[in-house]
């Protein structure tokens, strides 16, 4: 019995708690370089890197190389009692100024490892509120967040997220005192007549509001993406806003986290997604890009500002992770991070996320539903309306940008599906984010096939009106 | 300049953020076997793998061969869309029987996988909720968990731990509708005129009164470490007490959630802990020895009758991770796995595990701060009171357990520390949880070590005391 043909694994035979019950993934068998292979053979270019996560080949040597002399050397320790060169160096090398900028001075000064974006949001929520317990200010229990914003899937990453769909189903059991405010979201939410500081302004207006309502006293943190990722799909704030936001932080007292799991690490062309702001913040977390994959990482970064007041307190982050600073995962991350220094990727990434631009825009231009082009660096969006002078989206059950990401993919080429752009139930976008190796010829195949899937849904879209 | 007779890196260069911003841990520069050998050239025997982590062999060729192996196939894919061959292997290797046990019908059917034992509770926290979502249930809002309980860090994990000193700081962020029981902890909490039936009666009796009062239609789920693991230091239940919580809650239709990061995958001598209890819970979560360390991993396992109301309603798990089922720790797991099976290292940790008891029990035989001494398998604990014969524990600053711990660790052997054993808050024991592969000579040398680091310790108080 063969399954060459298939690319799916039988329904019969899975064992794993796949997303759905019902429907089976695709079958990867191999994958290097920019492209996956699929059990049936074909060949599929992956030109979102999974979710952004890809951002050097697959299949790299040298970093298989490094993950194996790490495993030889030391393939785990514990930390409570330990540490590990490869998690030191790992820290130097995320911390030290980056070739990519090296005069932005950051004022990150620690960094914490573990495994996944969601973890250590996660891990950051808990360093926040220990900072004001260190400070003697223990009544402090809220979180500020934003509607629109994905920080992971934990209850606690999940609990500041604000994605209604993904939520619906966790009713009841999430954090407490978590209060959202508007997305940093021109497209969305700006008004026909207002300017883009008049935007701003309103904004910065719900939020400080927000804190006067609660009591900044009893405040822990503002988080937001500093570009938004995947539920906004690709959306830089609106200028000026992020230095706004953290003079009200400033002024009132509140620890600034930026969620840049998915914007940062080079994906917009900076190192950090930030570095464009004009700001610093408190504590950054990352993540995806990070590793490229290779493997399961993900880091909080934090300043003197926090260590200060842990130092004068407890000096112990009373938080802890079995697989923290993995040593395997930090020489493998330590790797891609040296090859991306070294081969100017950050830089490469800003330069082809111009390109990547310039391609989305002559593609699109004047499609009937096409609504925005957006992003920065190589994290593009395309978003999808019905009516996108009014700004009207599609029903959700029109699933179109679900259709054009299946189009694509019959063509060979995977993009990001996001849903529920518009609030979190209704709107569409695909999500563009190559690996910063990405060549034009794969930019160019890449935009040629999303316009394609594009016209073939729009097609099937006809076909269902008729 | 040298740092070669250090074993700790240098204070002012390290960027990690370790759990204590003021000591540094011990510096690792390889590990193989049971040991590892740290900067300034000492060796140390391992006996508790990380914290009940490490279950073959560190540096173990087979192990790494399997991670490079699949790096050069597919270092990494995005659940979303896609599945690999390591994925499905790995749940049909978990989940079929396993040779130490072939006739164990645990019920089992389908396994998720991320990268850490937090991750993988907080999961199954999510999990059972949508069950019950699915079912038309969506009141369900509280969990029911137990005291002296760990299951992790992230603030989900967290919350339905019960162990008040890593929860101070967190006070206010907790989940809401988080329940607690007394643990099933017959040394600590059993009378002294009452009889085993009798105190697990009285257990059972303290559960459904929190039933009834909370109203069994507004629980989700029942969670209890097998064995308890590190806060209560190797505790197996009294006899009869999982018979009764799962007959308790199958009476009022509550799910029951075994914890087995720490006791599970062998390491109380069968292939999960709950094959010594008779029962079958609904769902389980796995992590540590499952990958002995080598890639980030953990599981939930859950039974048919959790899928089957899936299937019936949304046939989705609404959570996901971008590093869920990542290819190279699933095919670094298998290894282990395939590992353990061929080389019956399950039955050989349940042979092991009574030479270690009968060593430790004859070594502290009649010692004076020896109150107990406990485990199953290669879990094992001594803990130690001011007063055994009153159940007086040690003050919490005469760190009696710490100060065994570093004798220990002077004298080339690490055990797990484990403070609070009481209440949290006071209390020790010391750990000792070696890997499956351990000899009879390390047994005695960890034993030797224990000794001699009780000894000192002994002396020591003696010497604070004139």
């Amino acid at each position: 019995m063969s399954h060459a043909k298939k690319d799916t694994a039988p329904t019969r035979e899975t064992a794993v708690l796949h997303r759905s019950l019902t429907s089976l993934p695709h079958h990867v068998v191999s994958a290097s370089g920019s492209s996956l292979t699929l059990a049936n053979g074909r060949k599929i270019l992956d030109s979102c890197g999974g979710a952004a996560v890809a951002v050097i080949d697959y299949g790299n040597a040298e970093v298989i190389e490094a993950a194996v002399a790490q495993m030889h050397k030391v393939s785990y320790v514990h930390t409570m009692n330990y540490t590990t060169n490869a998690a030191e160096e790992l820290a130097r090398c995320i911390l030290e100024p980056h070739p990519s900028s090296p005069n932005f001075d950051h004022g990150l000064k620690k960094a914490y490892f573990v495994g996944s974006g969601s973890e250590v949001n996660d891990a950051a929520l808990k360093f926040m509120k220990q900072y004001w317990v260190e400070r003697g200010e223990p009544q402090r229990k809220v979180y500020v967040a934003r509607r629109q914003a994905y920080h992971g899937g934990t209850i606690g990453a999940m609990s500041i997220s604000g994605m209604p769909a993904r939520k619906a189903p966790y009713d009841g059991i999430m954090m407490p005192n978590v209060e959202f405010v508007s997305a940093a979201d021109a497209f969305h939410l700006k008004g026909e007549d207002e300017t883009e500081p008049e935007f701003v302004t309103r904004l910065v207006k719900e939020i400080e509001e927000l804190f006067e309502r609660i009591g900044a006293e009893n405040i822990i943190s503002f988080t937001g993406e500093t570009v938004s990722g995947a539920a906004l799909g690709a959306m830089p704030a609106p200028k000026g806003y992020w230095p706004a936001v953290r003079a009200l932080c400033d002024k009132h007292g509140i620890i600034l986290h930026l969620d840049e799991v998915m914007c940062g690490m080079g994906r917009t062309g900076t190192y950090f997604a930030f570095e464009k702001e004009g700001i610093k913040p408190d504590v950054v977390t990352i993540g995806k890009a990070l590793s490229s994959g290779y493997a399961p990482s993900s880091a909080m970064l934090v300043n003197d500002k926090m260590l200060d007041v842990f130092r004068r307190g407890t000096a112990s982050f009373n938080h802890g992770h079995t697989f923290q600073s993995h040593p395997m995962c930090c020489a493998t991350v330590l790797k891609v991070q040296q090859i991306i220094k070294r081969e100017q990727l950050v830089e490469r990434c800003a330069e082809k996320g111009e390109q990547l631009a310039k391609l989305l825009q002559d593609a699109f231009d004047g499609a009937e539903y096409v609504a925005d082009i957006r992003g920065r660096g190589l994290l593009r969006s395309v978003e999808f309306m019905l009516d996108p002078r009014t700004k009207t989206p599609f029903p959700k059950d029109t699933a179109f940008g679900a259709n054009v990401q299946l189009a694509a993919f019959d063509l060979g080429v995977a993009v990001y599906l996001g849903s529920g752009t518009v609030d979190g139930i209704v709107g569409d976008h695909v999500l563009v984010s190559p690996q910063y190796t990405v060549s034009d010829k794969e930019l160019e195949i890449t935009v040629w096939a999303l316009k394609k899937a594009y016209e073939k849904t729009v097609a099937g879209l006809y076909k269902a009106k008729l």
